[in-house]
């Protein structure tokens, strides 16, 4: 008999098979889900013991309610181990073909540093962090966004940039609300033009959300425009155009400008390394893509757009903004900025419902800026142009037709006959590359990029039936078409700061790369419990596929036979994500959770409409949701009514009936998040999806706490019609510090006509019969269809039973932290039985005596090693935790360890032991600078600030990047670019010679 | 005319062509020789002025001997941009071809798990490391090798292990050597029994080692060899054996030891998890590869052996060990122990020649066995064991014939008939499969492994015409040849320590090798400039061709045409460095300098026995040379005799002339370094090679500093007749904290037919007419060939240009040093121009009145945050320093800043103003611990301890993860496996109880 003792090996789920029986098949060994649930059995058993339960499912039963919790076993394949993952995803990238792209249209071919995929996109340092709401434990990643809104404002030539927004087309969207914003008397129909010539998946997104904003959008050629036209708000303009010509607006702008509207500029960082930049022709806006920057085509994303306004604009510019502040030593740190303008505390007169954004695209392109230089850039862009040179040479001698004028990489070109176009087009396909073709005929378009070889031109020009390069280039006047030494010549510098010039070698490059690294905390480090976050493992295996080519290089307007691997890929996520749901077809267009509310309820508003209830307009939010929520129910036109809820955190089932038949004429939706926001499986949600319906209304339910739910109960199956799943959270695609997320909606039947269509490329849903796309929502047809691999990896690794047992391990974990956490701080909000779902609210709002408030007790889990969890949401001055199914027991006692002993410290103030004003939580975080300087005058001692409990050694020890940084400096003095080197202090900032 | 100021872009060597006149080609835009090679043109210009001459050009010629500069280019490929280098290594790639590979043989293949692989294998911060030779900021990878080592004292049940060696064969020759070096008396001829039944790859490098050592090795029936042998040092047998079998050799232990003679027993890591270990059997010795624990095939490597010992053979166990001793504050802490051993102090005494071993491969396979623990292992090991019970059943159904007896994951069968054997060989190619083909008629071997699936089981059955899966597995007898329940089985625990226990989930394991790379220095935080080591860049580029499965998944005895690919990149790296040595061959056997070391002078000895010289055994050594030099020569059979220098560092010619003539007879060779270990280019060389010649001998050049000659001067052209490569130096595989390494040889034409060979598959070299391989020196064909596709992706990047300036300007960055720093140290050994080569020597010898060592010196140097320089190598209390071509001149003056600033901190003590023991050189390097502490009491503040230059703030520091280690405490408590958790000071480990 085998003696190795199974109880040290007790821990463990795996069976030893011939000493316990022979079982059917071999044993399977890897079992992932042992991987990616952190406690393993033996621990479960403890934690259960402390919540007096007898096991997981008794657990589950008394949490979630009986009516909606659901006993069938996911229909999900059964898991597969990492390896076979690994082959399963090597067949369905084959299916990919990846051809050269010559399509332009805002997604261009790019070479992406290696040392840049390496040290950011798949280095977990970067990619596992959070929006950066702890400032001194963000510094890294907010000094590369601020390089990155430096970038924007270098090269668009206007002064205040944000730190990315989701697409160029939502962006695009985002330039035309602002406008709406920002007119003064809104009378007269407000009306916003679009020059004809912008890529046509922007203008499917403009014409989207405008139509439910109430803004008349007016497409036409920019010269006959009536710019006097009254209610004009703004007026977009492509510099260069969607069919690459360089144009100089400058009249146009002045006639919008003196009709009080804006002109805002659709453009390309590349180009303008070379053109004229946006600002010097007087624009108020400009935005456009970085993708080219470093970032792989991925399908359609995910990428940063960029945006940038004038100084008088900058406080209505969407998306967040990083900025330069003062922190309690005086020395200059980084935060986000102007938040009052967003989402979550302006709610629906937010600048726009941004929460997740592209942070990590944002980085890799501002590193690809900061690599490159100014002198790179323009290389690139000088060889881009070059070779455009060339082609159009080429096409013009073989006869084809271009018009006259500058362009930069672009070219649309009528082929001079009917077979000369089949001709090119068949030639195109056996050289393996993809070119626009438009409507118009014989037409096609070219774009280049920096990929472009002398054989990959050869191979156009052939298709073009042209001379070879070697031929036109001798040949080539400097004049043609070109845009060097003609008005659009660019004069200003760019990137003069020192960061875009001192990281040329790759040692510098990686230095600088893994110096902010060192700066931040990620989840490499320790557990980020931010409610409502789900901060869950982002496994490697889950992540891998998205730096294969067959994913990343792939055009998202590509011909559908070459993306049949994305197909059964999106296919297959599509039907497991239908199943975990309970919901009956999915749109994965939205790149982000707010974007997929905003989906989702133009989808009501559509079929609504659709049975001839398009007047309803009111939207009941409840006054704990996300402010996303009240932000997307105003973008999609809806006027919000706030419903209250009870002391114990439900629902007010008597409010939400007195507005029910208060608007019951009007009565368009409900938005509810379930769980609640406050952490728990409310008993009555059959009933109030019952009731709202009963009113005509539909059921939106914010899919964010998914993680309670996953494998339990279904929102499709007890009452919601619709929900967006923030992939980036119960999901598995990391928060790379602030983005990229996926926000698919998921819905029922009825509404299942009325997803988000495209412009360009309907979606396969979209294309089946009795579909009525409302319109468009993001820039690609399947938005960040890129990392939609780590979803669907994690799906199949885990299987049935795991997703199941996920998701009772993070309702395990967040009731084992409750329970040691009950002694010291009261929990809020518990169900009857006691239990809180996948998370839990801190009362942080009283201690006595204290002065203490809980950003104090966040900031000084810093000291602690630890990112704090959720400040002041969805209660103000309270925390909330959310540990996930991923951390294991020792980590959520650290964590508890923490705050029980923060807890004292308050204590010993509240007692008079410590000084009410000078200690160590008003004090928090203590830098590595404080606390080894020679002279250290508190009260207390450098033990006590730096290694307040006993496992806290200085191996472990995280130090933040800045003292506690000063919110309200910051916002009454924006700066947001970077600082100049020699800035040591904000009063250096200050001084205009330091920094001119 | 384009504006963007050219001074602001001046410092690049980028054409601005349309400006400048339009160029022949389109320009290239990404020069990856900028992003190699650190300083830009406009550094590089201030710096020549510092050094008071025009050009480059300018300081090759006063730097390199005219008689040797070759100003032909290097005929290499024109640079490749690193996008071009990825298309063209997927079309190498695709040329080999990935089977299922069942021919074993000390490979397997392995699930390497993916956190592993992005965390470890592709994570800079681990591989750009070197060998931990400054313990205090190398502590993380030292834990994870005493990791390494613990796991392999724990599996194989003998209580001394080492960090590893090169590979499975080298090992074994190791063990024979140790039995040898063991021997007291030694008049008798010595002997060595090898069972039959070891790897025939494990035999020829014993055969080939033994032969030049005067070991007499008989190979034979361990039931028929008798064990009285007069002479007999050691057997050798494996355990389970090459054909798979299980057998006791108890007895035949006891008969070895009864005459004197050590047993030595090959064995494998996983089979151990189920089977008694080899030091319960009494063996002495055990060693085997690590390669199954998570490390990829490779194509034969680089993977990590193993060794250990029992504890009287401590002090002759070869190979570099880990072990715990006390730090300066009394904490535990990791350094590398009993160094007296080995060749860098003991020279031709010493225990062996290693110097590079397999550092990073020994660290995968720990953290594997640290994320699997022993109940994941078991299981693995389990899986294995059924899944070939099952084959044993399929196969005799199926009438084949399998010898009776134990096997664990191998077994060697007897095909029925010719015509079933055919079928089989067939149905394996159809199905993809590799499996062992005997020499004995219609005889394969099948070995399993852990990435088995039931469908591959199937296809194997198919192959062997057996029943399918399912059908046997439910017929299958517990006892069917299978280990369990049998007298084999192991009932003693492994893999007890927590740190195997506390690492399941990937959550934990990524925080666990996060925290430990955290306490390390590597090239991505500061320059590394270890004279003779060449850390130079090891760019992202270079490395990523080798995570492609078609170089990693490939068995190194596959049959050819499924390895093309790798033999088009070999073919073309050898041809490159031919032409960059001027060497007519190249053989990429030897795993490291050392290793080429001995092969090289093993083609020497070859040769000149075969015009019959065999007579000659002198080897001419310089005092200055490496040790493993003097080992590598004794290995070779040749008796070292030293020769001497001038006290300008130049060899001394007339010492060489004495020593040829008084050993004219017996002359061998001499091994020279060039440019010399001093650092500098000896006029010389070429008179030298002459008189060697001259006097029948050949030389030998170590081409460790290879770095100073690319694209200047060819040891092949100059005289040399052969050299090793560090390709892990110059050319650009990372150093990985210790290995692995790749030494290849060049010989000249004379020499080429004597280059190694291989037992199994021999390499094209030696398959060409003529080849009279001397044998064999490493496990596999070509080495460590995984690998090799970094040197030769840097070869194509660089292009003959870049390669030249590379060696410039590694030159002009050690020269310029040099002058910055000979006011302040006395820089030793340079021309008579004043320069040195690439790299130079401090002296640090005196400084009167302060007692301050060399050692002093580079443990301050960290509190600097810097890597020191090498210490006492090659004159004893001197620096030598080696900055490569990749640091930026930013860098080489911080680094300078800190050593002027540290002979500041010297002088101050010398003038009395610092105290002559409490200074901040003794108490270097300061740890967070100390500068944090609340009290203080040193005569200097803690700014001077921690930051004492301006650049030094608190977010570039580096501190270090122990204060200074005791080296002759750990040398007299040798202690080198985990110290238990609760150990937190030196005295808890003497303390008994603490260890049980
Ligand atoms: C409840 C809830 N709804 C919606 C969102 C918005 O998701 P996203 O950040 O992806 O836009 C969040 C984000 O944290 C959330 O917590
Ligand atoms: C001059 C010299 N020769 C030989 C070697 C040995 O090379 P390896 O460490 O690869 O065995 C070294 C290593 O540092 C060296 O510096
Ligand atoms: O990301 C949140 O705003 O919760």
């Amino acid at each position: 008999q085998h003696i190795c003792k199974k109880s040290t090996f007790g821990l463990s789920k795996l069976t030893n098979s011939l000493s316990s029986g022979k079982p059917d098949t071999l044993p399977i060994i890897e079992d992932f889900s042992r991987r990616h649930i952190g406690p393993n059995a033996a621990e479960v058993e403890e934690m259960l013991k402390v919540l007096g339960v007898e096991s997981l499912d008794e657990l589950t039963r008394k949490t979630v309610p009986e009516d909606i919790l659901d006993e069938r076993p996911l229909k999900v394949s059964a898991p597969m181990s990492e390896l076979e993952l690994a082959r399963r995803v090597n067949k369905i990238a084959a299916k990919n073909k990846v051809f050269r792209n010559y399509i332009g249209m805002g997604y261009y071919d790019s070479k992406v540093p290696p040392v840049i995929v390496r040290n950011i996109l798949e280095n977990p340092g970067w990619y596992t962090s959070y929006t950066p709401y702890q400032a001194e434990i963000a510094q890294g990643r907010m000094e590369s966004l601020i390089n990155f809104q430096t970038m924007v404002t270098d090269m668009t030539g206007l002064p205040i940039a944000n730190a990315s927004l989701l697409d160029e087309a939502t962006a695009a969207a985002e330039a035309m609300a602002l406008c709406y914003r920002n007119m003064k008397k809104k009378q007269v129909t407000p009306t916003f033009f679009v020059d004809q010539a912008v890529f046509p998946q922007s203008l499917g997104v403009i014409l989207t959300r405008a139509s439910f904003l109430g803004v008349k959008v007016v497409v036409g050629d920019y010269k006959s425009f009536d710019y006097n036209t009254p209610g004009l708000c703004g007026v977009l303009f492509q510099y260069p155009n969607s069919d690459g010509k360089v144009i100089d607006y400058t009249e146009y702008i002045k006639a919008a400008q003196a009709n009080k509207a804006l002109a805002a500029c659709a453009t390309d960082l590349l180009a303008l390394t070379m053109l004229k930049p946006p600002g010097e022709y007087g624009f108020d806006v400009a935005f456009g893509s970085a993708q080219r920057f470093g970032v792989p085509l991925g399908y359609g994303g995910p990428h940063a757009a960029f945006f940038s306004v004038k100084k008088s604009l900058q406080r209505s510019i969407p998306g967040r903004i990083i900025g330069v502040t003062k922190d309690a030593d005086n020395g200059l740190a980084y935060r986000l900025t102007l938040q009052t303008r967003e989402q979550h505390i302006k709610r629906n007169k937010a600048t726009s419902n941004i929460c997740t954004a592209q942070a990590l695209l944002a980085n890799m392109a501002a590193m690809y800026a900061v690599y490159h230089g100014a002198e790179g850039l323009y290389s690139i862009a000088e060889k881009v142009h070059h070779s455009t040179c060339i082609v159009a040479e080429g096409a013009r001698r073989a006869g084809h037709h271009i018009d006259e004028g500058a362009f930069f990489d672009t070219l649309k070109i009528k082929i001079r006959n009917d077979q000369a176009y089949q001709d090119a087009l068949i030639n195109a396909e056996i050289r393996h590359i993809n070119i626009r073709k438009y409507d118009e005929p014989n037409t096609i378009g070219i774009s280049l990029d920096e990929t472009v070889t002398s054989e990959d031109l050869d191979d156009l020009l052939f298709v073009l039936g042209a001379p070879s390069v070697a031929n036109l280039w001798q040949q080539l006047k400097p004049k043609d078409g070109g845009i060097l030494r003609s008005k659009f010549e660019r004069t200003s510098d760019f990137l003069t700061h020192p960061t875009f010039n001192n990281y040329r070698s790759e040692h510098q490059l990686t230095r600088y790369i893994r110096y902010l690294e060192k700066k931040d905390v990620s989840l490499v480090h320790s557990m980020i419990p931010l409610g409502s976050c789900t901060m869950k493992l982002n496994a490697t295996s889950e992540l891998t596929p998205i730096s294969k080519p067959e994913f990343a290089n792939i055009h998202p307007f590509a011909p559908a036979y070459q993306t049949q691997g994305f197909f059964q890929l999106i296919k297959e996520l599509h039907d497991d994500l239908c199943e975990v749901t309970g919901y009956d077809a999915v749109s994965f267009q939205p790149n982000s959770g707010a974007q997929g509310e905003y989906a989702g309820l133009l989808a009501i508003r559509a079929y609504q409409h659709d049975i001839g209830q398009g007047h309803r307009n009111i939207c009941l939010v409840p006054v704990s949701a996300h402010g996303t929520n009240p932000a997307s129910a105003q973008m999609a036109g809806l006027s919000v009514v706030v419903v209250k809820t009870l002391p114990n955190g439900e629902i007010d089932m008597k409010d939400i009936i007195e507005k029910c038949e208060k608007y019951k004429d009007n009565l368009s939706c409900i938005m509810i998040t379930y769980p609640s926001t406050y952490g728990v499986f409310e008993p009555a949600v059959r009933e109030l999806c019952e009731t709202i319906h009963s009113y005509g209304g539909q059921v939106y339910l914010d899919g964010a706490n998914m993680n309670a739910m996953v494998g339990l109960c279904k929102p499709g199956k007890f009452g919601a019609d619709v929900s967006h799943l923030n992939l980036h959270k119960t999901f598995c695609i990391p928060h790379g510090g602030g983005g990229p997320g996926v926000g698919p909606i998921g819905v029922k039947s009825h509404l299942a006509p009325f997803l988000p269509g495209h412009e360009v490329l309907p979606p396969i849903e979209t294309t089946q019969p009795g579909a009525r796309p409302f319109g468009q929502v993001s820039a690609a047809p399947y938005g960040s269809a890129l990392i939609l691999p780590i979803s669907w990896a994690y799906l199949k690794l885990m299987g049935p039973t795991a997703l199941r047992s996920a998701t009772e391990v993070a309702i395990l974990n967040a009731n084992y932290m409750a329970k040691r956490l009950e002694k010291h701080y009261p929990i809020m909000f518990r169900n009857e039985n006691g239990f809180c779902a996948h998370e839990f609210i801190l009362d942080t709002r009283s201690f006595p005596g204290a002065n203490v408030g809980v950003m104090d007790i966040a900031k000084r889990l810093q000291d602690y090693g630890f990112h704090g969890p959720t400040t002041s949401w969805p209660v103000v001055n309270t925390l909330m935790v959310e540990p996930t199914e991923s951390e294991d027991k020792a980590e959520l006692d650290r964590y508890c360890d923490a705050l029980i002993s923060i807890r004292q410290e308050i204590q010993d103030i509240q007692d008079g032991k410590a000084d009410p004003v000078n200690n160590v939580l008003k004090n928090a975080p203590h830098t590595m600078e404080s606390v080894t300087a020679d002279t250290w005058d508190r009260p207390y001692s450098r033990k006590q600030a730096a290694y307040p409990l006993s496992w806290l050694t200085t191996s472990k020890k995280i130090w933040p990047g800045s003292a506690r940084v000063d919110d309200a400096y910051g916002d009454q003095n924006v700066f947001c670019t970077c600082p100049p080197l020699e800035a040591y202090s904000i009063s250096d900032l200050e001084n205009p010679e330091v920094l001119q």
